[in-house]
């Protein structure tokens, strides 16, 4: 059983910094810390926020216990005072933010959490870790689900990605709309859909490939999948109708030219009357990928190692960054990381048909807003009570109605700009 | 408190196979299973072997328990039978394997796993994801530490990656060669050291720089490190000295253009009479960012985001392939991932200098070796009982000799083969 308690999955600094606040006397100033991106990795044109829900979980139980504190004591990494302030650590701020399942852009407020200095600093590297590893793989499988054009994506990347991320990967992939995943954990916790049947091992167990078949459908039926590449595809095929009939749910293969595969693979199938039959593919499934077998006759996607690791963007880019203290304004000046400080709202504005035009985000204010645009920031928090955080299915098809509303070429898998144009406007 | 027990981290397809196999008699054949990478991603050089420490621990604790059972039953994942079986479950195999710190290349066979077909297949999951997780860092990570040629390294990047993966990632890096890591529960659980000061916050939460920093050195001492580019380096690094004095530990830079920025911040300690103190600097480095500074005057590297995501190569492609089944070797046949069948003995083969010369891997024996040679697995489990595993620290000292061992330029960071030639040889 993994043990850790959320607590100590901090960096050192975030504790060094409480210690000197504390004895400066700073540690209560009240502060606003933002979580947003400065881009967005190699031209995608949105991302997808997704973490939050499993985000408050481990704030609801982000406590120091003694044996954590003791440790810290001991270790010389916090003195007398800290170490006491630690053991009575609880939240009392607010925290809001996009809800799950919304896009971002460039400098979207994502997450605002308020509070003192002290009680805010200690929640950054949790924050940041659940939300950079959420989102690039929910902003990763949005775009593999576009690619698909509706065709179903199992999400069975769990063995390529540590074991726990794996659990939180199946989640976001979920969020973005995969169809189901092969995670177990993921099927218990969040109740996603689960799915497999079999692997070449279990193949290669038999003595020969029928013999594999019969076994498998004896025991799950003739509603499985079984899969045909181990050795010949054809025969594969044969093999699997011959054992299972023409009423075999699905064949999947893993392996080679999925095109022209999937094309030989149908027309082999429909002359054995397994014309109902589906065709499930998997291997080196990205978004490319699956966008590249749109017009072949493949009825579902298995992806694993692109989804899982946020397809060449594993992490989501986002930063926590003071931006007020004591209701100021405060900015880091350095070299082409310059953002604007204050707390910010932002509003989504819509044309009447629905289309997203802009975002505009406004510090110490609110924007001007219409009855078609949308306010983004939700309340996550309150002094410290965690809100409802809505259901995941709900979080998926907001994601859905979001991707429905941005013009059309944000929906693109090459580079450019970001779909929803970004304007912050700074303190006057 | 993250309560996943490794049971459930496994694909569904791993107990639909059991189930099928328990109901046609194969389970109980006795097999064989290899864990190994077809190739090194992009050209690297070779792979670094990592979590066989943690992943023993994870298999001591595989169990079903009775809740996860009836899961899996309710869920119509298994069947009666299944479940019985799977409440009993227990490792009663053998595991050997690469020793943590060893390096690997293609087609090494870096874990074997033997038993009934059914008990060695419900741990491929959560052998892979330990496996293609920390590897995958570690081996980023060994990279970084050639590239930094003594200079320490300190691992920053748990909030980049997922917050469980993050402490494997610290235990990874470390494992290569890293000085220490931000992550907390990395310290305490695996006895790393952890670091820590403060950040660009720290600085803008205070009136200005100098009470910053002073109020930095009150609590932390001179022994610290100051963050000098939240407004003016230049400016920082007086402010730094003014309050600290040049008995300050050290100073860090973590943005702009680090080679200039690195010169000039030492002629100007220099000119103010700190000559001890260090600079640090951080901020998107990788191996080839490190690289780039070696002729700078750096006397520390802070690794993030790169480290955690393996810089670039987020998995480290290790598969587990069934490759022999009641003593006959087994095999897929397919298109471009033709392997080897049979249960492997790997040797590696050195000069009487101690330079690597090739490794050599026979199926179903032993390839000749000579004194200076080298037998690469480890026994990690017999007959269910795990073996002591060697400390962390004595894993790193072994890497650092295998590094030591192989060819100079199978150090180089650009693209090329493997450092040490592979030659396996099948069954005759």
């Amino acid at each position: 059983m993994n043990t850790f308690a959320p607590a100590l999955l901090t960096d050192q600094y975030e504790l060094t910094m409480v210690s000197a606040a504390l004895k400066d006397g700073t540690a209560d100033r009240q502060c606003v810390f933002e979580v947003f991106a400065r881009r967005l990795p190699g031209g995608r044109r949105y991302g997808v926020v997704a973490g939050p829900g499993r985000l408050m979980e481990l704030i609801r139980d982000f406590r120091f216990s003694e044996a954590e504190v003791a440790f810290l004591r001991e270790a010389g990494i916090v003195d007398e005072a800290t170490a006491a302030w630690l053991a009575s650590y609880r939240f009392h701020g607010d925290i809001d933010g996009y809800a799950e399942g919304e896009l971002f852009f460039p400098g979207s407020p994502i997450m605002t959490v308020s509070g003192s200095f002290a009680e805010c600093v200690v929640l950054e590297t949790l924050i940041l870790s659940v939300l950079n590893h959420d989102s690039a793989v929910a902003s990763a499988a949005a775009r593999m689900v576009t690619a698909a054009r509706g065709r179903p994506i199992i999400e069975m990347g769990s063995r390529r990605t540590h074991e726990d991320s794996a659990v939180a990967a199946a989640r976001a992939a979920y969020l973005a709309g995969f169809a189901s995943t092969s995670n177990l954990a993921a099927g218990a916790r969040y109740g996603i859909p689960t799915t497999g049947t079999s692997a070449h091992a279990f193949t290669l167990l038999h003595d020969d490939e029928p013999a594999a078949f019969a076994s498998q459908v004896a025991a799950l039926g003739k509603n499985t999948t079984l899969l045909v590449d181990t050795y010949d595809i054809a025969q594969g095929i044969r093999n699997a109708i011959a054992v299972a009939g023409p009423d075999l749910r699905a064949v999947r293969i893993d392996s080679g030219d999925l095109s022209v595969l999937a094309q030989h693979s149908r027309e082999l199938l429909d002359s054995l009357g397994a014309t109902e039959t589906k065709i499930v593919v998997s291997g080196d499934m990205d978004e490319y990928a699956i966008a590249a077998l749109a017009a072949e006759p493949v009825d579902m996607y298995g992806a694993g190692t692109a989804v899982v690791t946020g397809s060449g963007a594993p992490t989501a880019g986002l930063v926590y960054k003071l931006v007020e203290v004591e209701g100021r304004p405060v900015v880091k000046r350095s070299e082409n990381k310059a953002t604007v400080g204050g707390r910010k709202t932002a509003v989504r504005r819509h044309k009447p048909t629905g289309t997203a035009t802009d975002e505009i985000i406004v510090s110490q204010g609110v924007p001007d807003h219409a009855p078609n645009d949308r306010l983004l920031q939700r309340s996550f928090v309150v002094a410290g009570e965690i809100a409802e955080i809505p259901p995941l299915r709900e979080s998926r098809e907001h994601l859905r109605q979001c991707l429905i509303s941005i013009p059309w070429e944000g929906l693109k898998l090459s580079a450019g700009d970001p779909a929803v144009p970004v304007t912050i406007v700074g303190v006057p």
